[in-house]
């Protein structure tokens, strides 16, 4: 059942992307590469679900979900440059860089960014007003207070001690505030009260740090085959994560108060949040 | 009185452009460099002297005019990076990558691109829909189709013998359509008619032209201290210029044809589209 509805969503945002109307050129050729390198989509499945739990349609949604994940894999590709974490592979494919070269790979970034604020900003049936809050808050959500700013806080604290109020920092920038404003799109356009947009939201809050929680117990427990990435990277390079401050004992119970809280949040909403609290759950149990 | 008006909004850009929030933090310090490197603010001030060509109210435009320079600045810091054209400076001083390094430019860029789209998007009290249409025209005019694909077309083409076409089709993308756009936000947002859009389009699309065939002139007859960057560069990398292909008397013609053009499309503003005339003599005569 959750199963089944995860992949209706997630299908719906890889159709919308396969008739992006992409040319054959050389840029769109590398945007595409790294666009269906087949991610989980979950950006997009929170937004869409987030809509559909306040009352709302999803379909007429799909565009601006699918933004986020141009905007998601924009990230990706930078993040991967020789200039940053310098990684050669993504998802068990060569990295956009490698595949194509480091100046084809820096403008997809560009371009797939650009396009994601082109798609948010394109006309929809819903308040204009709601879609330009989306706008901003998506902007404000990877920008220099947002996903940007993380980026640079955890380049400064590569092989430095950090606090855990600094991991928390950093992947709540990193990636917590994308997923939040993939939720709060969902919500605010698919017309939520403001009561339970905030709800959400908290809900999104939790599930950002359990999903960054997850991924680094992954690094030490997960199956490299599974994962598409090796792993015990963290250890190797000595990078402060959640099982090196908390213990991984300590990390997985972390996660599941994360969980607990995320589910708590949103158990006024009954039925209609059921999917987005097995969405809660399939995040901690996640393999890859 | 040309001057005194283009100071006027060049001011009222530079005054907000330094009223951004941007903190201490070396990814702000980063953005703040090349964001007050000290350029010409054509597009904003092309933006916000389109509103009142149209009767439109600029200083609420502001913001969105600013917006464009957060774009153009971005575009700069990505240009330079080792990867792309590799230059160690920019208006005579050191280029960002060169003053940071090369992870905070490409970051510095990545944040200026997604703040630019976050002020788009911040409310304004205009139409709502026309906000949106800006922000996606702002977004087609530097994405894959316009700006980025330029920049990608322009890579492709070095040391390669290019047709007169090309190298249109190269600066329609790479600097003309965000100079349309820029034009078309201060009209469409200023309240223009479709004719007054329509005519201002005509004006946008030969200014275009005409700035990147004086930066071609400015390349052989320049000075390099004005200029601040060194001269002979496109001859030296054996560039397809428009002197190159019309050489140097031929592109001066084709300098004032277009200029001629641009001002014929607004020639029925009358006294409105006085300030717009001048600019575009402005361009043609410029020494930097």
């Amino acid at each position: 059942m959750f199963k089944t509805k995860y992949n209706y969503y997630g299908n719906l945002v890889e159709e919308f992307l396969s008739s992006l109307p992409l040319d054959e050129s050389l840029l769109c050729s590398s945007m595409k590469y790294s666009l269906v390198a087949g991610g989980k989509r979950i950006r997009p499945v929170l937004a869409l679900a987030s809509a559909e739990a306040v009352g709302g349609d999803p379909l007429i949604l799909i565009r601006v979900a699918s933004a986020l994940e141009l905007i998601h894999t924009y990230s990706l590709i930078h993040d991967d440059l020789p200039c940053m974490d310098n990684d050669d592979y993504r998802r068990g494919k060569l990295s956009n860089h490698k595949q194509f070269n480091e100046t084809i790979a820096l403008l997809a970034g560009d371009a797939l960014l650009t396009y994601g604020f082109e798609l948010l900003a394109q006309s929809l049936p819903v308040d204009p007003k709601k879609q330009l809050l989306i706008v901003k808050e998506t902007a404000q959500a990877v920008g220099w207070m947002g996903m940007v700013g993380g980026q640079v806080l955890d380049t400064l604290g590569e092989n430095r001690k950090l606090s855990f109020s600094d991991i928390e920092k950093i992947h709540e920038k990193k990636t917590g505030d994308l997923l939040k404003a993939s939720v709060r799109l969902g919500a605010i356009l698919g017309g939520g009260t403001d009561d339970d947009i905030e709800k959400l939201t908290a809900y999104a809050s939790n599930i950002g740090l359990a999903f960054q929680i997850k991924d680094d117990v992954l690094d030490i427990e997960g199956d490299a085959k599974e994962l598409g990435k090796p792993v015990g990277s963290d250890e190797a390079s000595n990078k402060s994560t959640y099982p090196s401050l908390l213990g991984l004992e300590g990390a997985k119970l972390h996660l599941n108060n994360c969980i607990a809280e995320a589910k708590g949040s949103i158990e006024s909403f009954g039925l209609r949040g059921e999917f987005l609290s097995q969405l809660a759950d399939y995040i901690a149990n996640r393999k890859k």
